[in-house]
């Protein structure tokens, strides 16, 4: 049994930062598990909220809040409706807490729920020691997986739907945008068997981890043509298949410049700002729009730990820093900083799981 | 045998208006059949070429042309390496002619071909006695089909690929625009057994059309919150099924707000000016668009003939009026006019095809 | 507060028939509601129970046990976990009690669940003044729909997946068997816009059940060439979807031999002994077979819901019977009686609830 | 221009054999082009019709008639209404030969047309130096191809379809079948990304070609346990794709035994006699069945031609033999032999472009 008080890092006040807290151990409901947290990554929405900008505001309400939603660790506990967990399984968790009763949770869209709650939004986050998570969201993982690669499956679930919501295999794949996700996107394609990958970036520092994943071709966009040289790869034809991971102008009007008559695009990229589209253009073209939120509960992690566990896909290229919790400042400048010296950050509550080297 | 000399509706300068002219019969290749037109419809795209538009100028390049391309007719006369058409078949006609053999015609979406030639705009069209049509494109009739209702499958094939595009049956469908393309889809939802059919229209003429159509609800968008009211008739869920057939922006707007997480929408309506999105809201919703051009090459036709002939969809209120090829100024006139006076206008070359009453 | 002591229809014996006996009330747990039935039908599958067939010897282990998995009732107790119904909703139920964790639940095709109970056969059923149903399989329905009609959502269900597994909208449709799953088939494919609903039957009574229903064609197999009949209706080129429903091999020879090439065939009908398939004729046609068990939790119970409450489908002519819940031993017979005198069968524990005449 | 008089490999008896014959050089129509044969392949019903089993006395009608279907050649003369062609085009061909007219045509089935013709079968085949092709089946060849590979894209194709028709990324996929088309099914699936490849087996020639070929794991059907070997490495589960191409009843029922609930069975392989179906556990499994005929023309060949460029598939394990046409009897020999001693045999009207080695 965990001790009663526990370290965590909350949002305590409607301003940038965070803090280190001492909190309440969670008391579990019947159909909740508590978690030990081994590893737990920063998301672009975490440094948002830690920023305090604009969306962060609209959209983060309960303060003061522990943060955090992806994670990995030990469950420790189980609630007396839980038949399946057991005290030592190793999990990660799904960061949606879908209602299960709404209209689109009937059609089967879960991840798309009227009512959903975002774990570390509208409930106590995993950037603390333990974290009670409802048995809806508990994914199992293979005791194997390196901590930190298993806290990152919820953000390399959203590159596994947006990239294979339809087939890529044997189609040229363009991506634009040289995030954490998009990165992992280019991985996925290729593992999957696009015949071409084209990754389309601005920042060295991703620059450099995206040469590491291995698309077939890179384009920096600060400096070289993407329309043209998309169009130049590809014969003239276009891509059959664009994902726009970047939530730029420019990133949107690249990617409907450079996606192929008949084929597809990806929108999963966020945007400060009202967005144009040449909308002629998309009808010109018979294009299909998928507009990606979250990830497939569960198919889509179904497939990340199959694209793990066969090797088809490493991402450890994007994970690039391993710090104890407690150095969360220090983290959450890294993934700020611009231009960018990070991809993905993971924090250890207990530090001695920090791997060497 | 035909005579050598034939009327026909051309556009023989770059300005507004149009000529009727006598050219010489048409001769056929070993790939085409000679068509005597008996009903002949104003495409809307045919009346902006008419109006010289912006649009028109960009796009209508090859003049003195014989313009049209919505028809039916009956074959005369057969190209030799033609074999499964005859003299006396009747038929109309897919207006896009595509190459068979560029990229997106090897994928199967031959509607998208990109060395595609439209009927009447790259090639003569079939404002005339009779039309040269490459047997590709040519489509078998019932003899029993009015030639009226035959010449607007093409247009109703528009309707039907922008509904069924997914199934619509047991769905909510707004078709936003009350154009007759709109007015047709409206059609087509409550015959695929849409539970609920919204039409949202704003001109008086054509609305009077949509309420023979039968619609569940009729929304004037020019007096009632469009928005707040699909809303309140979805329950606050939204509709599964959005149709935007407007070309506005207000159209664009309405539609991505009423279409409901995880929803469909098709992008039919051409727009004359750039459109804005609100790209994070499709984000949010994780929607589909489709965006909708041509029909499929020939199932979209083959769904429009089963429709017809079961019944289950009666496109006679869309036509208003019929009139004799030659008077084409005041067919035009009538397209052209706003308030609408007209929704589709059919020609005859042979005016004693002219339906009674 | 119910009472504590109810009657109920249970098998407590491994031998033919069922036994009227006073059971405890069932206590809820935290993720259960009681539910006071207010009327059930007999499932083909509860008359094979009540014979004790071959099947039932295999399937149904749980003696004693109360029966029934098809109702409508009034939740009159909540469970502590459940937040989202309340005493006094009118509800039915899925019959299939997924686990949520098993690979196929994993993949979201829960309706598949590897660890699957049914309703009734490894819980305790509704054949029953009440009923304690899981949160997760409870369906909330409109107050207005007649409590028999509410009662067979779930049978309908089974039609309506099995039917529109792919669109059928401007399609023809064959549905093989006079079922009450099978007529309910006909009905649905009707109101989803099918251009051509063909059905195939043997049976008086249920032909003329089938006959209300209003297919466009009726074909006799006792005494007309089914194959024959077919493909002459389809001019030579057989039906674009089978629906195989009546669980004979002639149903199966029937059913491939009529489909078209690339049509689609759904397999629902259990069969008692092995099926021959003519496998070189499903290659050459290259069709696609959906085997169908269950419904889509929940997407099917929407379609359902919005078939009825739209009028689009009317399942009434289905329903032949209202009985007292004690007169089942009377159901039972009318259910097994060859050649049948019934279709569905309603059974309400309360008899005031009976619909006049 | 080429000399009037050629050689080939006709079938001028019905009786086992074949014939090296003197022919005319075909004159070629306006919509047909001349190609000079580089290479041409033994297709499984080539060795048929010249075994002369039951199989080929019921398809092979038409005698004389020079046989071969599999080939890459170079464009020689192109017909007056071939405009994307011209002389020195290297090219393969779709071997089937659509009506473009037919109701599966028609609904953009064209591989499935009711009128096909088959080459070598219903029409002069390429079992000679030259070659007459409608211009609807030509499929131009990157010249870099050896003519070998380009030969064998048609059966490849169909091994592209049979496993790419859904998905197999992060899948399981189970192959059962050895022979030269399911061993490029299992290059296929690896190539795509499928998270286990297992193949199932027999013949000890080509199970050391699907060593080469490198699944993750192989099964000897002759002395291993099928089902309970995938079993075991499924964890239980089933694989999530089966692709049956042995055409044996074994084959069958190992493969609807493996299939997980929910999962998908390509039905590939014909066989000599009916097959038993246990048609109760396809439903409940609740399976998919996507019987596979030939290859969508041209999308499968699209992606074949990615699959070849970008190295994700190497075929070259299953081309065991290079021989000259006029050796067309020692080539047979191979192909038949029983245990095999041959995959794929490509023969060579011009012995020169045999490759060294």
């Amino acid at each position: 049994m965990p001790d009663k008080k526990m370290k965590a890092v909350a949002k305590t006040r409607r301003a940038a930062g965070a803090e280190l807290i001492e909190a309440d151990l969670p008391v579990i409901g019947p159909n909740q598990v508590l978690v030990k947290v081994r590893a737990t990554a920063i998301c672009g929405s975490d440094a948002h909220v830690y920023a305090w900008n604009a969306f962060a505001q609209e959209v983060y309400k309960k303060i003061p809040n522990i943060m955090g939603h992806e994670l990995s660790g030990e469950v420790v506990e189980v609630g007396s409706a839980v038949d399946w967990l057991s005290p030592g399984d190793h999990v990660s968790a799904e960061t949606h807490i879908n209602c299960g009763h709404c209209a689109t949770c009937r059609q089967g869209q879960i991840h798309l729920c009227a009512n959903m709650k975002i774990l570390g939004f509208q409930t106590s986050g995993c950037f603390a020691d333990y974290v009670a998570l409802p048995q809806s969201v508990v994914w199992k993982n293979d005791p194997a997986l390196p901590p930190a690669v298993a806290a990152v499956q919820e953000p390399m679930g959203n590159a596994v739907y947006c990239t294979l919501v339809e087939p890529v295999t044997a189609r040229t794949v363009v991506v634009i945008g040289d995030g954490p996700i998009g990165l992992m996107a280019a991985a996925v394609a290729k593992g999957a068997g696009a015949s071409r990958v084209i990754v389309v970036g601005l920042d060295p520092f991703r620059m450099e981890i995206a040469r590491r994943i291995g698309p077939d071709f890179l384009i920096d966009a600060s400096r070289e043509d993407v329309v043209g040289r998309v169009m130049e790869l590809t014969e003239g034809v276009g891509a059959d298949v664009v994902l726009e991971m970047a939530g730029a102008q420019a990133a949107v009007d690249n990617g409907i410049a450079v996606v192929r008559k008949g084929g597809r695009y990806s929108a999963f990229g966020l945007h400060n700002a009202p967005v144009t589209i040449d909308y002629n253009e998309i009808i010109h073209k018979g294009i299909v729009i998928h507009a990606i939120h979250g990830r497939l509960m569960f198919d889509t992690w179904v497939k990340v730990r199959n694209l793990l566990d066969s090797g088809l896909v490493d991402i450890k290229p994007v994970i690039t820093h391993h710090l104890p919790l407690t150095d969360f400042e220090q983290a959450f400048d890294l993934v700020l900083s611009r231009p960018t010296r990070a991809a993905k950050v993971i924090l250890y509550p207990d530090p001695a799981l920090i791997p060497a080297g």
